[in-house]
């Protein structure tokens, strides 16, 4: 089976739209997806770049567009969601977490469906509870292995592979190891792409 | 014969991905296209935004991004064109006195052309004397006209039009007088819009 790794941050926004559709997408064309959390954050700071705080124009445009996106998914955000995340590195050290034990694609479509759906920002105690619960998963537990040094340190190891691939933007769709595809209006792009090359 | 306002800036990279294919676009689906230059980047520095300038990851992808969004239109340009312009708001301002005139699309097709599968930059002489050729304009002419008050002037309203109607980037669509749709990779989504509406 071809595999795309998914390369995501919890915090942006346009991911959400890839987080939900994904599993179909996979079904529909026979694909497997790797779910690869990593700080975007990180490497748009070090670039100096922000795509949208600070630019209202530019945001507002944003989450009109993610209005009309999700309505062609036929999925119903209640937008603007809450940005940007307070607690987007937590967010992102659970998800490393869960990728290790084998839970992360639950965990990151329940947590964006509490943020983009019910206006619980991903990161924080409330969205967090109601995710890991959704996932059968101990807060207490996760919490405490999201904190610890192992994990922040396979975050940073995950940012910088991320980086070493040219990525700076999520969501990112990488094939045959080193294609990169930006943004979820490029996903049928990188099946394509996929599809073209010789099996 | 319903219509999409095309504001465009000759100096966007991606924008040369609509202005080759508007025109097919237009006849496919019996739509009629409003050529509308104006600078995106007196909007840009306005607020403090630059997209790819100091940026080289996201600027390599950039040109890797419209290599292969080129080739699923059937266009072979040579990569990476001359980039950023030198002079851009000439470029533009002959568009303007273009679109006055009614040979903006002869112009801005020709130009790109040039720029982008012939190496040689949009607004310098060499560009502006093939393109304007093409289009059986008198450079002499035109360019006196071009950098003249009037049409500074002109080139500026149209400025404050776009950023009044939100536009930030280019090339941007605008259907039904204000829906905006930004980016070549949103033309298709402004036409189901518009084939959405009431007639």
């Amino acid at each position: 089976m071809k595999t795309i790794d998914f390369w995501f941050s919890i915090g942006s926004t346009y991911t959400y739209l890839s987080v939900m559709r994904l599993s179909d997408v996979a079904t529909r064309y026979d694909l497997s997806i790797r779910w690869r959390p990593f700080s975007v954050r990180a490497i748009m700071q070090e670039a100096g770049y922000t795509p949208f705080v600070g630019k209202p124009t530019k945001m507002a445009y944003m989450w009109r567009d993610i209005e009309r996106r999700a309505a062609r998914y036929d999925l119903a955000p209640k937008l603007p969601a809450p940005y940007p995340l307070e607690q987007f590195d937590r967010a992102n050290r659970v998800a490393i977490l869960a990728a290790q034990e084998g839970w992360c694609e639950n965990y990151v479509r329940a947590t964006y469906r509490y943020w983009f759906e019910h206006g619980l920002e991903a990161g924080n105690d409330a969205n967090l509870e109601a995710a890991l619960s959704d996932c059968e998963q101990s807060a207490d537990r996760v919490l405490e292995s999201a904190g610890a040094e192992a994990c922040q340190a396979a975050y940073e190891a995950a940012t910088g592979t991320a980086k070493s691939l040219g990525i700076f933007g999520s969501p990112s769709f990488i094939v045959n190891g080193s294609e990169l595809f930006w943004g979820d209006d490029r996903l049928e792009d990188a099946i394509d792409w996929i599809n073209s090359q010789p099996a």
